[in-house]
């Protein structure tokens, strides 16, 4: 919703210069007359640009309609959005007038760099300009060639600034969920691991066809090695939501659902540090592109420490937010948000990549500070980043297609556009297949072969490669990579969201065998680490920052009472009848549990109803021992996928 | 939330500018270095100076949470942000040095009138500039003075085209209450005529002190008569918010909150439209500031055309928006959610008031698109535009605290800001009494003295005149405007806010008498003229429009029985059982009826429990007369005015 209100916001700049700029003297009335009159109409072409993209968006809310209420699975939302931004951007390109700019450069020069800000002096008056941007000689004429296209392109920090915190937010506080943690390990192999073999041999490849390309002359400047690392890194980030949404209308396989959210999720923010990792990559003297190992442990570094900086500061402000205003769910949604965005500034503000900070953010706060609000805020908070995440990803994917006859820029270049298909394939089949063969060694329940070729399958390419690759359009190389990345994006989009459920079927990958059966697993398969952390954060942390967990008077040891009772809060003790991991009820296949809590027994009967939204008030079960709440907590928010999928 | 994103987006726009800019050439490895840290740079001081923002939002939630809590209400949350406001705004203004700008005017000069886009050639390369502003010769070496001040100084426009959509459009979806229509003759009387007066009686005394002024060598620059009309309409705009808020919580005369709120939220739609007419007054010929008929005519046609333009628009929208998206509650709040903005966006590309199209779109959908939400929708809209409104009002009250010592144009004269204090006295007390006395004669149930005495004191100004003011600060007069606009606000929330409460109790309005003795009056006091409309909105509107009424088979006559069947939604005759109004179930002090729907008898309890927001399905009733649903309708969203104060 944020989104393209931003665009206005240029154009109101613009009207109110103008304004100002021609109310100053009353000499020259028919001047300010013209001007207003100038700044009314871009103020205008702005608003009916904006109504372009709600129009499209509209469509495809009402398509999306339709295909859900026929069940149609073919295409998947985006790809729609993406449909109707390819047809505008059609209109747009050959349907619109160009349009003759009235600029012209100016004569004057300045010394050494551009300023950001220049005065100028125009018949005794001084006009303040801002800088925008460096334009190649070459296309000086035809920058302005059509005010349409123009006003359609957004800036590419917007997507990194607005459209992606949202969605990134959404997918780390949609995280929580059973089998995520269950399969901890794998995940972090795939995402980190996965996305940096992904990076480096989608590097090495493009860089032998970047050579080739060179030997038949189809290459007319220059492209470094660093530019096809990057490339690898753009193009490892893979997408979240479409296989996902159609996974979870099919149930199909819950573990193989958790492996590929957790791999999609957390490689994005590997990506996106990567990438800066690259283009800090800056080996001193004269040869610039050449191997520098000091430069390379500077890169390693910046990513270590950009990575750890923004998910220290996510967990942190994911955790401090301790958002205690229940009676009022207004101010308490409202703080959430105010939260989570300070998370993405603050993180932005020191020098991090807000996008990870939020990610890790949305994690924690999912892990904590869901438990310390209010019934009502919950279902507020969700529905919120839920509105947010559709708008901002819907938004991104019609642009996607609109940038496909908009961006005047494009470099298509077949042979480097086949070798990245190519190297894509590869890049995807060498992080998938030996990575689960090495995880395979030590998993109990092992990724079978049906598992790592769905999940080879549904590598696809959306917001964040594109976010990432219309970041920097500058150079001849970029412009390339930008056009490429756009087509694969496109083709996987389509191909994969469109070939998931034939594919599901087809590997005979459906709804998994009895979730108890599965449950009495977890003990034997949590890694010995893992455990070791949930039993301090559920005897420990939890009590601390939250509501729920048992009282840290039970859990500590005697001689602590003081402590323990210092830091629990004091409606621990007050709700102690209702203590409970959240929406525990929504465990599927429990049979009635007798627990011993405290002194108390207490028989409750976990309801195994459909997911729906109510938060019923039965079916609570309370339990002292980590080991018993660790593998409810696993269970716990099994809805939130089911919350995922609905829209 | 949408909010200050957008200070990051321009300075994520410079940013990557800079980088392209100095992306291109490899030899000047040192200059790129130094441009890509100059804009990390930049990039980081904009994500503080929203922190602060964030900062004073989260203070602001934290303390009106305190204050909720303990039942403090003699600062109203609005007031509180202001405090905040203006302690960050001390701190930035004394606290931080004052840089020294790095920007120097160019020297080279153009023709006749600035361009709006600028080329400027730098040591061969181009860059693009873009108008920022005019500023006056004597500031130039100040303009630049201090970073951290300009960081926090918004484009006026994003309070017209960001901020206040949202808060007008929250008003007018509240507005469907149960004493709005029965007193809507009186709230239109006050809002135009009321809204006309005051400013016309505001800028005439202001045109004495201005000549006051001139007498005793107190004005320094021009100030003409259509600069004080201008003053006039920008403070005729009174807040809604402040008085009502605490109205709602001591549960203060209806019919009093219905004429305050209608006459609030109407009147701002008029004093936006007021001032852009005195706007387009421009006479012809050489003497530009004397009295011309033809210019005078053509405001009050711009007045004219642009009101019911933006009238039409927002009512047309409003009914178009046919979200029967049933089923997926995400969907349809998405799309009433563009819907929404798309009429803002529509009507500000026909060149009408945005902002007053929003206010009618609410009013419309509040009325008719409402009733095809799902239930679940409905919560969501609502909260999801009360949380939008929210912070939409405390940024822009936070930020009028710090505008106070940020803004570098402050003109602070001590006869004018007297003179204006006793002018919107006057004015105020022209408005309400005359106006009052006239209605009186007309009303069955009058408007008590005790009632013109609080309305009287009611009339606080706030975003909307600061909205107002700041969009145009360009001359002496209105920088002068401004700064007293300020003033004026800050005393009327704070005086007035703190001091409803007692002034209620000392003017004897507490709760009304009981309830059922009030509907009955309904049947006698309702206007002929509306009591007309009423009953075809009912009989015809509804039906067409939404799910809700009776089927146009029943009210239509027997020849029109074919164009009957085919307007009426099919689902009417589905849910013929639950027909009903929404939300009947929150009238209160509801007996037991029994009433007549087509040839069944239905008797059902209108249960009179406590507003809560859950909607019970008990406790429908149906009608068929339009009489007795006008009773009811005028009844209903009783909670809404809930709603709007539980934050």
């Amino acid at each position: 919703m944020a989104l393209p209100l931003l665009l206005l916001l240029g154009a109101g700049g613009l009207r109110a210069a103008e304004r100002s700029g021609g109310g100053g003297s009353s000499s020259s009335a028919m001047e300010e007359l013209a001007t207003e009159q100038e700044a009314e109409e871009s103020h205008r072409q702005d608003s009916v640009s904006l109504l372009t993209f709600i129009l499209l968006l509209t469509l495809t809310i009402l398509t999306i309609w339709l295909f859900k209420h026929r069940r149609v699975r073919f295409l998947h939302e985006t790809g729609l959005a993406m449909i109707y931004g390819l047809i505008v951007g059609v209109i747009l390109r050959y349907g619109t007038p160009s349009s003759s700019g009235r600029d012209k450069p100016l004569s004057c020069s300045q010394e050494d760099r551009p300023f950001t800000t220049l005065l100028v002096n125009v018949s005794g008056k001084f006009f303040e300009y801002t800088l925008k941007g460096e334009i190649s000689p070459g296309k000086i004429h035809n920058v302005e060639q059509n005010d349409m296209l123009r006003k359609v392109t957004f800036d590419p920090e917007v997507f990194f600034n607005i459209l992606l915190p949202p969605i990134i937010f959404h997918a780390g506080y949609s995280l929580k969920k059973r089998h995520f943690f269950r399969n901890l390990g794998s995940i972090l192999a795939y995402a980190f691991l996965g996305t940096a073999v992904s990076c480096f041999i989608i590097g090495n490849l493009m860089y032998g066809v970047v050579k080739l390309m060179k030997l038949v002359g189809q290459l007319s400047d220059k492209f470094y090695y660093t530019d096809c690392l990057l490339f690898g890194a753009i193009i490892s980030a893979t997408d979240p939501v479409t296989v996902l949404a159609i996974f979870n209308e099919l149930h199909a396989d819950v573990d193989l659902y958790a492996l590929l959210f957790g791999e999609s999720v957390l490689n994005d923010a590997v990506a996106i540090v990567l990438s800066s990792s690259i283009v800090a990559y800056q080996p001193t003297g004269e040869n610039t592109h050449a191997f520098d190992a000091a430069a390379f442990f500077k890169s390693v570094g910046v990513f270590l420490g950009i990575f750890s900086g923004s998910f220290m500061m996510g967990a942190v402000t994911g955790v401090v937010t301790f958002t205690k205003l229940h009676c009022f769910p207004l101010l308490e949604t409202a703080l959430f948000f105010l939260m989570s965005w300070s998370t993405f500034l603050l993180a932005e503000a020191c020098g991090f990549t807000g996008v990870v900070a939020v990610l890790f953010c949305g994690i924690t706060q999912a892990h904590y500070t869901y438990n310390n609000l209010s019934v009502e805020s919950r279902s507020r908070t969700k529905q919120l980043f839920e509105v947010l995440h559709f708008l901002a990803e819907n938004f991104i994917f019609s642009y996607m297609g609109l940038a496909l006859f908009t961006f005047q820029k494009h470099i298509f270049s077949p042979v480097f556009i086949i070798g990245a298909f190519i190297a894509i394939f590869l890049g995807r089949a060498a992080h998938i297949y030996p990575l689960s063969f090495l995880l395979n060694l030590g998993r109990r329940h092992k990724i079978s072969w049906n598992f790592q070729h769905m999940m080879m399958f549904s590598g696809l390419r959306g917001a964040m490669a594109f976010a990432l690759a219309i970041r920097d359009t500058a150079t001849y190389a970029h412009q390339m990579m930008f056009s490429t990345t756009l087509l694969i994006v496109f083709f996987t989009v389509w191909i994969v969201g469109g070939g998931t459920t034939p594919m599901l079927s087809w590997l005979n990958i459906r709804s998994d065998g009895p979730d108890s059966e599965r449950r009495n697993r977890t003990k034997q398969e949590s890694a010995w680490l893992f455990r070791l952390w949930y039993s301090f954060d559920h005897n420990y942390l939890k009590p601390i920052l939250t509501h729920s967990g048992p009282p840290l008077t039970t859990t500590l040891p005697s001689w602590c009472g003081l402590i323990a009772r210092c830091l629990t809060s004091p409606q621990v003790y007050d709700n102690q009848e209702q203590l409970r991991e959240e929406d525990s009820d929504f465990i599927l296949n429990d049979s009635d549990l007798t627990v011993t809590y405290g002194d108390t027994t207490i028989t409750a009967n976990g309801s195994s109803g459909p997911h729906t939204a109510t938060t019923s008030l039965d079916g609570r079960r309370t339990k002292s021992s980590s080991e018993e709440a660790l593998e409810r907590d696993l269970g716990t928010n099994e809805n939130w996928s089911f919350f995922y999928t609905t829209h």
